[in-house]
Order: C-alpha cells, then structure tokens, then sequence
C-alpha cells in the first residue's frame, strides 16, 4: 500500500550564496511498485558542489517544488521485478527522498567488495572519485614521476585524487585547502606531501612555495586565483583537468579570469574542461585501482557524514562553504 | 675574401608598439667559408608576428645590437661542405641579413616540389603552414564534416589554415579578418565560407551571425575578445589550439581574459596551446597534403612580398598591424 516518505524540494532561486530558505522538507505519497519496478530505502544520501549549480534551473536542471536529482546508495525493500530482488543494494540518482521507485535500466547494482564501506561508493569509488580518476588520467594523462597541484584537496574529489595521484606513481602532490586543520589531515593521513591553506596569501605564491619545482598537472575544482597560480607553477606542456568551479558557482557576476591565461600558449600548456557523466565507463577501472587498496588500508575513505534526513539541507549547504572533509553524506539508516 | 654583407640588427627594446627606431640597417664583414660551412645569399626573408615577443629580450630571444634569429629560403654561393654544393637551395633561421655561414646540422635542404614558388617554404608549406597543419590535426584533431573558425584569417597562418581545414574535410570555414577588402579575400580566393570585420561590433556577436550553427575547432592566432567569442560559439567538447596572440604581444598590460572561461569546465572544451617547433616532425605530412594542391591550382600561395632588403624593418612593422595579406616576406633577388 501507498507510503508516506519524506522529500526536500527547492522553493526558491537563489541569487549568490543559497540557504536553507530556498529548500522545503515535504512529505510524499509514494505508490506501490508496479510491475518492473522496485521500491528501494535510500540509505546514502550525496550532497556535491554541482549542485548549486542544478539550483539556477534551466535545461537539464532542478524544477521548482518538485523531486530533486541526486546520487544514493540505496536497498531493495519490495521488488516487482527479478533483476532487483529484496535487498539488492544499487545506486541511483534519485536522491533528496527517503524512498524511491526505481526501474532496473535506471540503476547500478553495486558490486560486493569486501572491505569496502557502502558510503565508498558515493565518495572514492562513486562519482566523486571518478570524476577525479578521469581528471588525473583520460584528461591530464598524470604520469609516474609527476608532479601534481589538486586544489580544494580535503574535498571529495580532492581527498581522492590525492590518494589516486599518488596509487599513479605521482612524484610530488600537493594541495590547496580552506583551513590549518585540513592541511594538517591531508598531509597526515592522505599522503599529500605539502598543502597550505589559500587563506594565506595570493595563491601563486603559496603555491610556489609548496612547489618551488613546479607541477606538471593541475586538478581544478575551483577556478579564479587557483587557475592563475597553477599556470604560473605548471612545466611547458603542462595540463590542467578543470572538474568544477566552487569559487565561481555562487558568484553573480562573471569571474576574474587569470591574468596570465596567455601562458596556455606560450607555454603550450592543456586546459581541459570534462564532464564524470561522459566518462562512466571508467568505473571498472578504478574499482580495479582502488578497492583493493581501500580493503588493505592504504587508501583512506575520507567522509563527513551527517546522521538523518533532516540534515540533508545542512549538509548541501555545508559542502559549499567547505564544512566538510572529503565526501559529505547524509546516512539515514545505520548500515 | 670576406664580404660586406648587410643586416638588421634591433638597438632598443620597445614598450608596446615597436617603430623603426628600434631597429638599425648595419653593414658588416662576413669571413670566407671555413672548412663543413657554405656561404649562402638569401632569397627570402620571413618576418612573423612572434618576432615582436623576441624583441622584449631574455632567455632565448633577441640581443641588442647583435644578429637576429629569422626563417630565411637561401641558396648556397659557395660551400666547403659536400652536403651543401653551391646552387643548394635551403632553409635556415639566420635572417634578417643578406648572407650568412651556415652548416649542414642547422639547415634544411627544401625538395624541389614542381609547381611549387620558392616562397612557398616560408608560408603555406613553412613555419606559418605546419603552423596551421599542426593546430588543426595534433591539437584540434579537427575532423571531417566539423565547422572552424580561424582568427586573423588573412594572415600568414590563417590564410594557410582556411584552406588546409577544408582540404582535412572541414564543413563550414569562417573567418575574422581586420578589413572588409581582407574579408572579400579570403572568401572570394581562400575557400572560406563566411568572414567578418572584426571591427565592425562585438566580435561575439559577428561570430554568432557568421557560424549561427556553433563551431567545433578554433583555430586562435589573436586571444583575447576573439577567444571569449570561439568560447562561446564552440559546441561541447570543442577544442581551441592557441598557437599565438598577436593582440597581446605589444601589450603592456595584461590582457582582458575571456570572462566566460569557466565554460571550457561546463562545456568540457579543450583550450590548448602548441609550440610548432614541438612538431617539426609533422613536415612531410604538410608537404604531403598539401603540395600536390599547390601544383594543381587548388590551393592559392598567399603572400604579401616587399621586394629589397631596405623593406625588412618595414614589412615586419606592417605584419603587427595587419598591413599583409597571407604570408609576409621580402624577397631579396628576383627568382
């Protein structure tokens, strides 16, 4: 019979930084599977900087007072169909909700990999460490010896392409966070060999002085006076792999574009803009590169987890002002 | 015996715009050919708009007062080398002088290709041609049925890249140029579909009208306005091969930066820069495409040639601003 589950909906379009004023937490009727359907529990919930850009609407993107698109690890509670038997765990973009109807070609079954916590897969081993395996690989082309710069390096994408850079045989890596406490984490415990906090000073020197041999590929998850700093420290030939802009997404005007965009050429350097959603056939790989690590120790599975769904706003809201460290998840249920 | 031989030599570094002052007609004594060297006179003398960046001095580029690096066609007058007999026609980078010493390790011996002018090895099948050959295959890896736009596309490498994109099997060939008569040119003559006066308004918007179906490839010899207009004209996973900037070379400050560079991540577009000397081994594929539609009338040699060595100061100021159509060059002897 018919379920009452709980939703968040955006109300509202923000203008620059968003609040919680711009969601609602709903309550919903939700049907009974119909054949071919299957009714999960959303056990994971992913929050991610590309979001406040979902928010500004337009194609493609969040309505208004309506479901919200988003990453979930989730459990088969009631099945209509026998490719998703009752407790089948699976991923889906259904997020933002208790509960979903899902269909088996709208799915991931996700694999069974010991030693591996479920939340994983939203965070090193889901899109956020995609998308920072395909940045490092298919579109910078990192090879062993390298140097390599990631900026926003305690966030999700960042706390994985750290430990990534570093299972590729990067020489040096080194990172840009938002605070002492998240230098001194991801030096200690995800193997960067330097980071600094950008508060500190221009970028680019910060970043010369963290890399007074230079980089030769830079992560970009944050655009603006990174980019700047990373093609004055970038090697001829150098390559950037431009993931995200969190400096730019609550902006309302246009970005100061670095100064020194020109060196691109002079240099002859790569500025790579891609997008996770075009690279999915690369999960294979870095479940190859990166469970068995994880299942040894040896790669950290770095995450902020709120508890409950009536977090889910705090924790959206959080992760663009960087309260977290690594991935930032909602877990509704204990695993 | 030694010979008085002439040359140009630069005395001063300019800010900004460089004039004739800048630069000093010398006469000097060029010793006999000393045993592995050739005496050779110079046919042809290129002057390019990346002269101006040598012109600022440091590593690499130009001294004052001393002789000046330049692609120059010349033919050997005597020789002390049997790889280089006398009547050798070759190229070499000791121009901006009527004669020089040269040795077989830092020439070039040209083929004799029929039908093919002498000049032709310092435009459409040289430095400019492997130039635009380079961009649109290496880096843009423009391919069949895409559409191009071509900054500076009268110029030395635009109008070789125009006709090398269709000969690659581009659909739609457009242009911006710096006159209406240069926009007539290289539609009527170069095979381009559409070109523009970039004078004539918001270069995004000239470009709007003149590809309103979008482009993929943009092949960026200008920066700047014109790189903000490609961006946003470039479809998704479009790419830009930067090979110069000859809007910024005499600026002394830095650059308006295209504002909507943040749409190279969104539309996951390639902005790279390339170093033709990097891809000098890509010579015989140019001379392969390209040289047997020289032969054939099907592509046009196109030039702007200032006869006698007391034009070099001229024809190189007039290259920085636009005075040539095609490949600027002084031509020293009659053929």
């Amino acid at each position: 019979m018919p379920r009452t589950i709980r939703a968040v909906h955006q109300v509202a379009r923000p203008q620059g930084v968003p609040t919680a004023d711009h969601f609602a937490f709903v309550t919903a009727e939700l049907a009974d599977p119909t054949e071919g359907t299957a009714l999960v529990e959303n056990l994971y919930l992913s929050v991610d900087p590309y979001m406040r850009q979902m928010m500004d609407g337009g194609e493609g993107r969040w309505g208004l007072n309506a479901p919200l698109e988003g990453r979930s690890v989730a459990r088969v509670i009631e099945s209509r169909t026998p490719e998703l038997p009752v407790g089948t765990v699976l991923l889906h973009r259904q997020g933002w909700r208790t509960h979903a109807l899902v269909r088996p070609d709208e799915v991931r079954v996700l694999p069974d990999l010991p030693g591996v916590p479920l939340s994983a897969h939203l965070g090193v081993l889901g899109g956020t460490g995609l998308t920072a395996y395909v940045g490092l690989t298919r579109v910078a082309r990192l090879a062993p010896g390298e140097d390599v710069f990631i900026s926003a390096a305690a966030g999700g994408v960042g706390s994985a392409a750290g430990q990534i850079a570093r299972l590729l045989g990067a020489r040096r890596v080194v990172g840009s966070v938002g605070s002492p406490a998240k230098a001194e984490r991801v030096v200690e415990s995800l193997g960067f060999d330097a980071a600094f906090d950008y508060h500190d000073g221009p970028v680019t020197e910060l970043l010369r002085a963290a890399a007074p041999e230079g980089i030769h590929v830079y992560l970009d998850n944050v655009g603006g006076e990174h980019l700047e700093a990373a093609i004055d420290a970038l090697h001829p030939n150098g390559r950037i792999a431009w993931s995200g802009a969190i400096a730019q997404y609550n902006a309302t005007e246009a970005p100061a574009a670095p100064r020194n965009l020109a060196d691109v050429m002079f240099k002859a350097l790569r500025l790579e803009g891609f997008l996770v959603r075009e690279h999915l056939d690369a999960q294979q790989e870095l479940y190859a590169l990166v469970a068995p690590q994880i299942a040894a120790g040896r790669v950290v599975v770095e995450e902020t987890v709120l508890h409950g769904f009536d977090r889910l706003v705090d924790a959206f809201l959080g992760v663009l002002t960087g309260a977290n460290t690594g991935k930032m998840l909602v877990a509704l249920k204990p695993e």
